[in-house]
């Protein structure tokens, strides 16, 4: 496949990290995708072999990660969308869950939980959202009560919608430390698989992402030593906040790393394939739609890459990072609906895997904060 | 759930039609629905029940059906659409397989297959779309070769995409007798299942219409009387090209109830779920986007429901049965998405229904004749 | 031209009003729209010529109007859609103004000023809109106040966008006898032209409907005999309501004329040119844009005759009328934009009529309601 | 108003540059351009000022022009869209007539007419489309005959759409050498005004771009020295393509500026504008539309500045030029709609500037190549 640009964005070692991605993927990952589709789950085995390749905590420096940075994690990132590897669950594990370990936690934190995460022995999730309460931390309702004696956090909720959330052996809870505080009452706290009180509701069937374990998480009185709080009490908040903006890059370099990759499949398809006496591709309509769709899609990529640029310069502000993810989800939506109906029938079946990004997809206008989120974020500097 | 419009298109009789329909339908299909996806099949079992109740074959007189008229047919397409039962492939069997036997078939052919039909003891399904050919009858490569003492046809060739593929007791297949003609040497024969030869493929993975088997068929040397042929000899194009606007306004006609359904469902939701301290529904977006919905919602009922008045008095044209799918489908999978988002992240999981609703409004622009088929259609009466 | 269906909801006697408004149209409108266009008014004389031919009033029984119903009023209204002669103030000052009067007037009232407008020799307007107040009745600066004597009104404030304004030689004033009650404050008052104290302020440049007079109006102190307050003091708010429905009805019924108008124009335009050696037909996108324009337009067309039979039968809701005004506008909008576009560089010049018709629809949005108070409506009923 | 983003395409001379274009239209343009509009034409005085300050020519060193670079011009065309003053015809005169001249011509051409044209005493034109054979080149029928003696060209043909028409001193035509040759035979000869044979015709009336003079020209046996030529002979279609990347960039260049700064006027209007007791940016609508006006904005200037750095390092190929101008074009019809509906009935008014950008951009979507030819040239890429 031939990039859209002359990428600029990325160095000669982020090139040879994503030979090493490739050829991992090639051997460990895209034989059985499908399969981890039907199972809902990617097993443990591949995260430990990811480990050892080192494929986690791509962020951290050595002996917590491999000591990259934002680009390694984009390559990784880019390898997914463009083989549709939609159940590695990867990215949330390594650019979000351990870099909250890694900024707001002690030495002993670290030296505890992120060598095990960076091995892929420990999988990382993080439990946000509740059933019922979307987006908005002021209305959590779990909470996580100092025992008198002040040795432990007794924690009480449930939550939905985690991302690894079967697989997980290291849930960060967000949980009231102070509910009377509203969403300034907020703590991050650690919570290891196997902890008492802590269980895993059933895996939720999606419309998409089928091989991505999302589950609920129950936590009945489940008490944790307080050394497992992540930085200061109730500065949860803030925390959540400054990781939002890499989030949401993250989300958009997916897209539109998958958009590019369909476009390519979608002309390969059309290309082949005849319909009344000529190539699809041939049709005046074909030939339009997917001129449209490259010149969109090459729009996009400058746009994202000129944010990855901003984001290794430390400079890439809340509001850019809801533009380029209100953006880059908004024509990874389009432009895979169009790409599936190039496909005709084909489109529909699973295994040409167009129609199965675009099921995947979906979910990018919702996850990470909805486009609603955003525009609300966007309007604030308006 | 209270109509859009007051409806003038039904009578009396079809109302208490989907009475029973209802009554069948909360008893025997909604239950066990989901089941039903993860299987990928509905039980021949429903189908036996479902013609005890009299709800196969609507559109035919006794002894071969329901005695009903296509307003029976629009009342049980409707009710599916409401459900969200999306796996049964009643309308298929009752309002297209059985209709060609009935139509082109001669007494003995009748009153072979449509009492077993009638009773959902042979299920049936039509073969025409093959691998590679689309929507092209002239590239059909199915072949049904007369034997030389001309008592029998022998069938060789492979289809795809067929509905009900699974389940399938009776096939009418699409298959060359003619191949010098193109598309006017096609004909139709019907292949009951367990004739030496035929075999059925693997069920066909699709990203929605879970409960619905579709699947491969192969017919290898497939012998069958010469008295399964439907019709004349090299007619099926024809045949076939008489039934297409019925079947394109089925498609729209459960579109329009899946809009009219999820629109009812989106505002009952928004209305319940609260975020940032106020009900979703109170959002000026929340209520704009329902507005515009409901508005576009009400204008495609009435084109639905003239077009439905039309063919009642056989005056729907192929043309204006082009239209009202083309417009149908695209509002279907316009409106959807717009629900899907306004539920957040429950609308990406299946136990909510608008999730699934949308990846089954999907293939209607697909199957039927695609977006492209209809607009090809459309243009030749400008 | 063609009709895009079978039209059911005329009757005889529109069809041959039709005609004597063809006639009308082709001698005294056609020919002379452009100019009218560079003088950015309509002659009074060409009023006063309709009112002979009796097309004036339309709704009105004699010897007020011209005996007819709504069906003759769409009819004129189609006209002027189908020969872009925008410039006509005709159906506000007859479906709008003079029922008015004729609903709320007395005996006195309707004999004094109705056969004056019903012979274009008053031509009539409404003065609602004020500089900055928009949509929003509660906020009307503009007063009347009754002299101590109880004989008179004393109105004093300015008006925007009014429609007819330059000619109008009748003026209902929206104005607040009771500026402490908000919006149920409001009265209509008649002022005629030439009242000491009214004046007109230059004629507003606008985008589009070049030869449609539209104004400032300003009340300095101008007083009218009480009797020239329509029905009763402080009602205006509900008198204003009940018509709105009509008045969205008719911008409806415009657009959609508008749309058949020109798809038929651009079918033509196309069919003639060429380009690259075949006509602009010939290309397939052409063919896609214009079907998908049909089939949209045959929609439109199906649930605009349906609410118009609704209003024949005084069926009518607010609700409905603000569907059809968004669902029309928001059409053609969209498709005389693609119209254009098919007509290349001519599109842009004003000769070719498609142009000027992009732009007179764009006020469709806008006035009679925007949008946004459109889905206010809808959005109520939710 | 404030950019979009930090810009980087500019140096530092190109922003002074900036100041001087600042304040020459602050003086000699935006208080007149509303008149301009009203006469159809910019003044030649307006020209010759221009000249005189340096402002033309502006990418040609000197004696011939300003000594600039793209940069230079992009400021130039920037400042135009943000005063919406879109009679200027600098952009072609410059950007366009001038360089084929500077490219081509000998130096004994140059010397005649780039001096003159710098001054502003000489406005360019440049005659391509004829009246029914938009962008083909192949299906020009003006024809440009060599006399038997070898000395002249005579000239024979009409043209439409030619800006700058009217005020035109120099135009290039553009002409069949060898009508035989198809495309390959087109020749670019320039004429002078007041050469026997050479007329305007009237001024085309347009939709928008009021104060631009569109007209046709008419050449009937106009004879020209053959050192009149520029370049070889037959050569013109090669000639003609190598300017178009250029050409297509400034139009979205334009575009972007045009959207960037009614971005900033509908927030303004908006924030001032009360409708139902609070600003219209308060309604949840008005910042959800200008939050995504303003996402896709960001991302539309990012593309665009990243082609104007491609083009400063003369690397932006027709495809990329092709991109850029399909997509800022259609961003700024879709978003100056946006805005101009958010202006209420004041978006209809021509005073509010925002109506009249609306009329204004919809020609960038036809001239310098429509939309369908943009999609052809990238199609051809894939």
């Amino acid at each position: 496949m031939q990039n859209l640009i002359q990428r600029t964005v990325y160095r000669e070692d982020h090139e040879s990290f994503r030979e090493q991605v490739r050829r991992f993927f090639e051997k460990e990952v895209v034989p059985f995708h499908a399969e981890w589709e039907r199972q809902g789950l990617v097993p443990k085995e591949v995260w430990r072999k990811a480990g050892r390749e080192g494929l986690l905590n791509t962020l951290l420096p050595e002996p917590y990660g491999g000591g990259g940075d934002f680009g390694h994690a984009a390559v990784l990132i880019e390898e997914i969308a463009r083989t549709g590897a939609s159940g590695l669950g990867f990215p949330l594990h390594s650019d979000i869950v351990a870099p909250y370990i890694h900024t707001y936690g002690s030495k002993a934190q670290k030296d505890r939980w992120l060598p095990a995460m960076a091995r892929g022995e420990m999988i990382g999730a993080i439990a946000m959202t509740e059933p019922g309460a979307g987006s908005d931390l002021k209305s959590v309702r779990t909470t996580a009560q100092k025992t008198s004696d002040g040795q432990h956090y007794v924690i009480n909720g449930s939550k939905t919608f985690i991302t690894n959330g079967i697989n997980s052996e290291l849930v960060i809870v967000v949980a009231k430390t102070a509910p009377e505080l509203g969403a300034k009452g907020v703590s991050l706290i650690v919570v290891e698989a196997g902890t008492p009180g802590f269980s895993k509701g059933r895996k939720l069937e999606k419309i998409g992402l089928m091989a991505q374990d999302t589950s609920e998480l129950f936590f009945d009185n489940v008490k944790v030593p307080v050394d497992h709080l992540l930085g200061e009490e109730n500065m949860g908040f803030k925390y959540l906040m400054q990781e939002l903006a890499q989030e949401r890059l993250v989300v958009a370099v997916r897209a539109a790393m998958s958009i590019e990759a369909f476009l390519q499949k979608t002309v390969d398809y059309t290309r082949e394939r005849k319909a009344f006496g000529q190539t699809v591709f041939e049709f005046q309509n074909t030939r339009f739609k997917l001129a449209e769709a490259k010149a969109k899609a090459t729009m996009l990529r400058v746009f994202v890459d000129d944010c990855m640029a901003l984001h290794l310069r430390h400079e890439l502000t809340p509001e850019r990072a809801a533009m380029v993810k209100l953006n880059a989800t908004a024509l990874q939506n389009q432009l895979l609906d169009e790409f599936l109906q190039l496909h005709g029938g084909y489109g529909y079946m699973t295994e040409y895997q167009v129609g199965r990004a675009w099921t995947d997809a979906r979910v990018g206008r919702i996850y990470g904060g909805s486009d609603e989120i955003m525009k609300e974020i966007i309007a604030r500097t308006l």
